[in-house]
């Protein structure tokens, strides 16, 4: 304690202090200006240069402090500052503890009511995720019953409930019942016609509601979520509308028969829930990256109610979704979905006990002979997915391009395509998830579903499948990303069940015909030695793996779909095979590619990088600062005004650039708003960055002026100087210029600030955002892969005039055939660019230059979009 | 290029370069000086100070880094630098790249030989992992047969042969067999004497060569391997001998029944294996970073055999024994685990098809009304581990300072004790995993195991389970830290697992007695309802829980272990409760207990700090430093040969100290034993610590005058000034003396360097370490819950007096039985302080001061330990 008197005594009674001690008075009457805790808080401002305790945050500065964080919440396509955030945090909790010390020393009465308080803030944290566990599970439950009527109601309805769907009707018995009546009896085309009917409708539902109530309900939202965990602001992309329009779009859009699924969707509900709750508290509410947290969890919830896989969802919130994934955020994750599961078991949608539609057991164990199919599976699912991910970038970028103004109509037009394609055949015309249950089954057991079983169909079955495969991936392609709540996870699935089942048909078709055969030595005579479900199984998990790019997540969400213990070891095998090949043929899973493909500013934690360069190179090499002192309220404005930076280093001055802290241009702004507001100041005064007893500031001549604080106003209003220091940070991170560009990009992935200032011998020479870093990658990468895409482009133009004539055309004839009162859209024409685009200021990538100006910038800068 | 070329005629060509491109010329006499690449090399390393491209490293210099870099692997109680080893590897990547451009361009003929070599360095990783993951299956299977047969020749042997367990003589038939020949037929006094003979010399076979050759093998190690793991340096810990005595006295220690289990020394062999291994590789010997990648990948193929769980391996080493877990550990993890799962089960040890003894399977699903005592399981579990820890290690501080010089007495009357003990209570007597496997069993399928199931002897058997809980909890607090290879999670999870099948069978009689009960409303009436078995099950998840404080890993682990894929919630449900319990009971689980007890410099991710205090506060503030310029070798070297500090900052001058860059001791020591060997310098001569041409040391004088570098000695041999500057980092990371004392933490924890300076404006201030952050912690922590353990004391002394004399009485009626030929110890003393203290250079954390000197260090001092 002697060390702070003596600072107390050594330094200068400044006007600042002097302010501050006069609000302190004021706000606090009953603390006497010999109130150890306010002196301790004075002396440790006073020596905030070289640093003795950081203070505590005052009552007043934490207010500020909440409302800048609220306004920085909304900032859109902004990215959050880890570092900050973090030790705001801290600052926060010090407070706190500081005052229930002081608390309890006076009113050690109402300490009950305080230590109910306390207990309540500290499980704030666990009470937030149980809400959301709970809202997540019922809502999973709602969905899951909704999605099946839906999906039945394309066949036919129930007679004595028209409420119930077919299992419910018809409960009980394995294979219909008189009660569930198909739309028109056995009269296959106007069954036909009806769903296709049914499925046009149901899509058009879906597209519409999310066209006009939730242009963000549109899609997965996993690669948009990732970014938003990683720290990238998106105004309303997990807000409440979103969320209501996900969960009511999404079942209409899988029920439509769309080769869509329910799992990407599942989180970004899952997500938004999360979000819209999370926000009812106080704790989230302030702080940004401790929200971040909670997401991840709900990520984690998301997936873990749609495959019923509490710890496959925490996996996959671990290996895909989340930058940063500490432990703290495993546990929350872990409880999040032990509630949402439980939940969702308790609501016992399926009325079965399982979770999900296509739990299934294995009997049967494996040979080691079977492996060479397993790796044939594993290849399978790796080339499954470079193959869609290509195709699919490819048709998302014509999307973009020419289809973006009419949403509606492509989803449409896309599901009645869907619906006359599938019905043919047998596993196409079902739910994806039911038909995925048919392929996972052992023949033994008397499940059998067409005969698929049946020897004599067996090649029957294998074409079939093979078109199962051939179709669904060609749908898939086109539909993924289309303006509906649409996953990709259970259709991936679906095709590597269906291509599966084809190889395990095979398989068993070659066991029967060579028994003897010595390869087939180890298979037991006379009993069924090869169970074709099991490859289904297999291929189901290959293709997640593949499209996907994750391995541990996908063993476990496997496992805890089946139970399959016996499995475990060939499904590690397949999933490792894939992932080897899917690695060879490109990086990143869809989500990565698709943050690519849209721009957004995220640094993936998978990729190693080895540029070679120090972050001179990439660095904004002069930004605009701030000296410390002498600028006019007027000056400040004008800089501030400027949309180009997020913040602006606050230097000695600007000869010597001498490094002294870092403003945000949101700070600045409240602090001149506030300025303004209150009328305090006329626009000739001066603005103080730092405070003004430092030893930094004692040659310039205003910090001999009092400073004028906001606290005390009225009485030296049209003074000569604005303290603007408590907005500003003193201790930005700061490197050497020469530091390899390898260690900075390591510091933003695993730190996380919004910006890192680079200093030489103290003096500022540069500032480095993540977007720099990108940039400069993507140059590197373009430099490095030129891409000649003009092919490309005369194709999809080639395309967009087929499309647009075929419209024509059908449009002509529709309209003649009702006699003109059917219009089919106003005449297509390429969209404008005010079109519905959906990211505004995303950094877009460009597949084209591949030279030094290898970027193309949205009408923001990128500076702006920090 | 046009910049860089710039560049070049603007820099003065000093010595450094001249000598640089003499001995470059010299190397590769066919690259002429025109050469592009030299050339570009040459312009980068003379713009060095404003960074245009980091040169890549000669071979010369690569040379020089790989010898400093193993010097450093074996530096002892060190930590390495994880941003340094990054960033070299980076380098040897680049220069890699731009040696094959040239190479390509050259000798275009070679390219199938280069594109193997190539395809071989990148797929490094992958082969060192598979040789691993081979040779830890392949271990492990011998552990498995080798630790069934020494278990069971404590009470009988094979008649037909010799070598075979209880199990494989009597294969097929369930419970002995004529050909299982018991020591003394039935007999039971001698069976019992025979059993503790085998116990004590099995103990003692397992603690003589533990002490006799690699005192490391001793204990679980999974402390020290987190710590290694995180990057701290322990010479031999994971060395051939560990290896090989670690695997031989495993089987031996268990065997010989003392309640230690495999798993954490399964998990040590496994991460030695993969140490000596790995070290026959060129990138792993060089880059200490990238081996310990390697290392959490063994560390999960070590749980993973020794549960048979591939998944719950991999999670294990995320969520316990990794500090940083990147994606990519993850694969490696994910493939060694499959690859050491499947060779062990491809050499199927248990002839069952099985990986563990101990696989279940339910039939029965439970009901909500168990709840209540699932809940109570967890609580349990919780406290369990708390109580274990907190007398473990009351046990570890008695045994620390006064048994260390008796290993192997200790473990041999503790086994001694042990087999007395247990050979009468039913479920000590046999193998942990065995009983383990009895109490999981569901009761009806005819396993039934001395009637555990019959009704008529319930509450012996609840006597016997209450006995064989508390007893085997009190075995664990005193054998846990023996000197023999000990794990504890097995022994956790056979007390879990007796303790849970008592309250089964408890909760079966309340059912059996209140079957019309309105709380067991949702039985079905006349079959069972309630499965002893799955409360044995969990509560073995609780317990292991409660001890590691592990939740996702325990929950796949019971998972994998039963594939009871209905239990999941329930198991779930009751970790949460155990974590939540634990988390109430103190922080940490036993594993990171250890590393506080042993005072290990290892910051744990898990904990989160609010100190509210600068940087300034914990660092040291006037750390030696050597100026740039100036210095003779001969002050260096007396500067260096000082053992107390790992480092130096090189300032410009002591009077401005601006920062210029950091030097490590090893670095310093290398490059002085170079220059002295090579006989190349008068002790007069000057060192310069940066290349020579830069601005900052135009000033000096010696900077005119030509430098020496190593290359080019015989020329000028006794010059003035010798050139350092290849060995000093230019870009140490430095912070502001203000920054929060958490961020410096998070950078520690996150990035790993081994050392941050502390700048303002440009002067160096201080300098701070993992252990400068430590200490302070453990000040605060020591202030705050200032603790008295003089009882604690005093009480260990009372025992030690007990013990001795106890001992001298023994000793004394032995000889006199012995006739004066045996003679046990010599007379036992407190060990003077030279004894086997493990690890002398670690951190002390003092339990009993609690003032500013609340730290005690051992031998050396703090910053050695860097």
């Amino acid at each position: 304690m002697s060390r702070r008197v003596s600072s107390i005594s050594t330094h200068s009674p400044t006007a600042q202090d002097h302010s501050r001690s006069q609000s302190h008075a004021r706000r606090s009457s009953h603390a006497s200006a010999r109130n150890p805790a306010s002196t301790r808080r004075l002396s440790a401002l006073s020596t905030a240069e070289t640093g003795d305790v950081i203070p505590p945050a005052s009552a007043q500065d934490e207010r500020v402090a909440e409302e800048i964080a609220s306004i920085k919440r909304y900032e859109d396509f902004t990215t959050i500052d880890w570092v900050q955030d973090a030790s705001r945090e801290n600052a926060r909790r010090r407070a706190r503890r500081q005052d229930r010390a002081s608390f309890f020393e006076r009113e050690g009465r109402l300490g009950w009511r305080r230590k109910v308080w306390e207990a309540y803030d500290a499980g704030q944290g666990w009470i937030v995720v149980t809400l959301i566990g709970v809202a997540i599970g019922l809502n999973a439950a709602f969905l899951n019953i909704a999605t099946e009527w839906l999906s039945d109601i394309k066949l036919g309805y129930c007679t004595t409930a028209f409420y119930l769907n077919e299992s419910f009707c018809c409960w009980g018995s394995e294979s219909g019942c008189p009660a569930w009546h198909r739309w028109s009896g056995s009269f296959w085309p106007l069954n036909y016609l009806l769903y296709a009917l049914f499925a046009t409708l149901l899509a058009f539902c879906s597209a519409h509601l999310v066209k006009a109530y939730a242009p963000y309900a549109a899609g997965s939202g996993i690669s948009e979520i990732k970014c938003i965990i990683a720290g990238f602001v998106m105004k309303g992309f997990l807000g409440f509308w979103t969320l209501l329009i996900k969960t009511l779009a999404m079942p209409l859009a899988i029920a439509s028969g769309l080769s869509v699924g329910k799992e990407g969707p599942s989180v970004h509900y899952a997500v938004c829930t999360g979000n819209v709750i999370s926000r009812l508290f106080d704790k989230y509410r302030r702080n940004a990256a401790k929200t971040r947290e909670i997401l991840s969890a709900c990520a984690a919830a998301g997936v873990a109610v749609a495959f019923g896989s509490p710890i496959g969802g925490v996996l996959f919130s671990l290996e895909e979704m989340s930058s940063t994934f500490p432990l703290k955020t495993l546990w929350r994750s872990y409880y999040c979905c032990l509630v949402a599961t439980a939940v969702l078991a308790g609501m016992n949608p399926f009325r079965t006990g399982q979770l999900v539609m296509f739990t299934v057991r294995y009997d049967r164990s494996w040979h080691f002979l079977e492996l060479p199919f397993y790796l044939l599976l594993g290849v399978f699912g790796g080339l499954y997915g470079a193959f869609v991910m290509k195709w699919n970038l490819r048709v998302q970028a014509f999307r973009k391009k020419y289809l973006s103004a009419y949403p509606i109509l492509e989803s449409t037009i896309l599901a009645l395509a869907t619906a006359l394609l599938c019905y043919p055949n047998m596993f196409l015309r079902i739910d994806m998830t039911e038909s995925m249950e048919i392929l996972f089954r052992e023949c033994e057991g008397g499940h059998d579903y067409d005969a698929i079983c049946d020897r004599q169909n067996r090649w029957s079955m294998v074409f079939a499948l093979l078109c199962a495969t051939i179709l669904r991936t060609f749908l898939v392609i086109i539909s993924y990303g289309c303006k509906v709540p649409a996953g990709i996870f259970v259709p991936s699935m679906a095709i590597g069940a269906s291509f599966g089942r084809m190889i395990g048909i095979l398989v068993q078709a070659l066991h029967e015909r060579f028994p003897e055969a010595a390869f087939f030595a180890a298979c037991e005579p006379d009993v069924p030695c090869i169970t074709p479900g099991t490859y289904a199984f297999l291929g189901a998990g290959a293709a997640l793996s593949g499209i996907m790019h994750i391995t541990v997540s996908v063993v476990v969400i496997m496992f805890e779909l089946t139970g399959a213990l016996t499995y475990i070891l060939p499904t590690m095998i397949v999933v490792g095979v894939t992932k080897a090949v899917a690695d060879r043929c490109g990086k990143g899973g869809i989500a990565d590619r698709m943050i690519w493909f849209n721009g957004f500013p995220f640094l993936d934690n998978k990729e190693e990088h080895t540029f070679g360069v120090p972050v001179s190179e990439t660095m904004t090499a002069s930004p605009t600062v701030l000296p410390a002192t002498g600028l006019t309220i007027k000056e400040v404005e004008r800089v501030a005004s400027g949309k180009k930076f997020q913040g602006f280093p606050i230097v000695e001055n600007l000869d010597t650039m001498i490094l002294l802290g870092y403003i945000g241009r949101t700070e600045l702004h409240y602090a001149l708003d506030r300025a303004k507001r209150e009328q305090l100041v006329r626009p000739e005064a001066r603005c103080l960055f730092i405070p003004s007893d430092q030893p930094g500031t004692a040659t310039t001549p205003s910090a001999s002026v009092p400073a004028v604080s906001f606290d005390d106003v009225t009485a030296m209003a049209g003074d000569m100087s604005v303290d603007f220091s408590k907005f500003v940070d003193p201790t930005p991170l700061a490197v050497h210029p020469r530091l390899p560009l390898e260690t900075v990009m390591e510091l933003f992935k695993k730190l996380g600030p919004r910006v890192i200032l680079v200093e030489h011998r103290g003096r500022l020479t540069g500032l480095v955002t993540v977007k720099d870093c990108l940039k400069y990658q993507f140059q590197v990468e373009a430099h490095e892969n030129p891409k000649d895409d003009t092919g490309l482009q005369k194709g999809q133009e080639k395309l967009w005039d087929g499309i647009k004539s075929c419209a024509g055309w059908v449009g002509g004839n529709l309209g003649r055939l009702s006699g003109g009162r059917l219009q089919l859209g106003v005449g297509m024409s390429p969209p404008a660019s005010t079109g519905s685009e959906t990211f505004p200021g995303a950094l877009h990538r460009d597949s084209g230059g591949g030279g030094e100006d290898g970027m193309e910038l949205g009408d923001r800068d990128p500076r702006n979009a920090v």
